[in-house]
């Protein structure tokens, strides 16, 4: 099954998910609907983390915070916070096209060596997703992911990957390498990533998340997130 | 002394408050610089009022989260939410007269009966401010406005204030009321003051605030907070 067969509508995807019937990657399922990552965490660390993505709102834009303390033993809080999956569908209708989605693949991301602003027990480096963007077009992809600041919004970097810390393209922390053509520069947007290398960074002593690539696919609709 | 001859740099304008050289609104004050609402509460209700902060960026976008248990005898923490006085230079640079300012006024500030998300124990009315805006301007006033979502960003409401719970446009519940001309429409944009009427809703124990138009001046510029 392919994705471009699985998609379909948010409540659909999430049944095919559950029942086992798709464990891949969510890049470009449920077209329109805003995709989130997710961290859980011990309510006694959950002030720290609430802070720390109020602190962070580039690579942890926090969507939603559910307690889950009324049907789970221990108590826990989870977080989902925005994925840069939900400006893609914006970046395809602009004429942007991606890469890993056009190959079926997972997008790249890398272990940058920018800091985050340390809240309470969370510290740590800031993840970045990657894609190859022709030199013609990156104006337009800054000027289109600028309108979703709840989805991680405009790149950080642009170009030389060195610059950030990554010392080699094709050894991604997360995800899958795309090849990068002669016309192209890659483009780094921060990631919802962050908040697992923050983990092993400062390793709290108990805290579930997504796997990069594969998330919460909400009700809700990207254009709604949508600032302009 | 008038706002225009004591505006200045942020650090002088905070130095001529503290001692009490200037008792007045802050609108206007400090051109440039990001001026933000304040609210202090126990560390017991930290975590649902910064949640409560999250789940309402229009009227309380939170710019930075200070723990004064340092130097402060009581366990207190401090937050600082984003106020529409950032985006009024941007409106005066964009030909929008500001008539408050004009006329040296506070600017009106109306509790509407639009309900915030609730957060723990914290819930109650969004508070807006109005600026009447000449009709031919209305669409160029929500553009400007909307590149900056972490102070306040684009208006909740334009025009009628009867479909928002205001009934009567000359008794504002905080600040003054300034004249509507017949070639201008009431525009309502989400308030800062917003947790003083919750706080009058939900009554915690104990919460510190700002008064409504006199804002903490920060030495951030408020173009570091456009998101275009």
């Amino acid at each position: 099954m392919t994705v471009q067969s699985f998609a379909s509508t948010a409540e659909e995807a999430r049944h095919r998910i559950r029942t086992n019937q798709w464990r891949g990657v969510t890049s470009g399922v449920a077209p329109g609907h805003v995709q989130a990552n997710l961290a859980i965490l011990p309510r006694d660390l959950a002030f720290d983390f609430l802070l720390f993505c109020q602190r962070n709102p580039k690579p942890c834009p926090l969507l939603e915070v559910d307690t889950l303390e009324d049907y789970w033993q221990d108590d826990l809080v989870s977080f989902l916070l925005g994925c840069s999956f939900s400006f893609e569908q914006a970046m395809i209708d602009a004429g942007i096209p991606l890469r890993h989605q056009e190959q079926g693949k997972n997008v790249a991301m890398y272990i940058t060596n920018v800091a985050t602003a340390p809240a309470g027990v969370f510290s740590g480096p800031m993840v970045v997703s990657m894609r190859p963007i022709k030199r013609d077009q990156v104006v337009r992809a800054v000027q289109v992911t600028s309108r979703f600041p709840a989805t991680h919004g405009a790149p950080v970097h642009i170009g030389s990957p060195r610059d950030i810390g990554i010392r080699d393209l094709d050894l991604p922390d997360f995800g899958e390498m795309v090849e990068i053509k002669p016309d192209e520069e890659p483009v780094f947007w921060a990631c919802g990533v962050t908040p697992q290398a923050v983990a092993l960074s400062c390793k709290p002593p108990l805290m579930f998340t997504h796997a990069p690539g594969r998330m919460f696919i909400t009700d809700h609709r990207d254009a709604d997130y949508a600032v302009l």
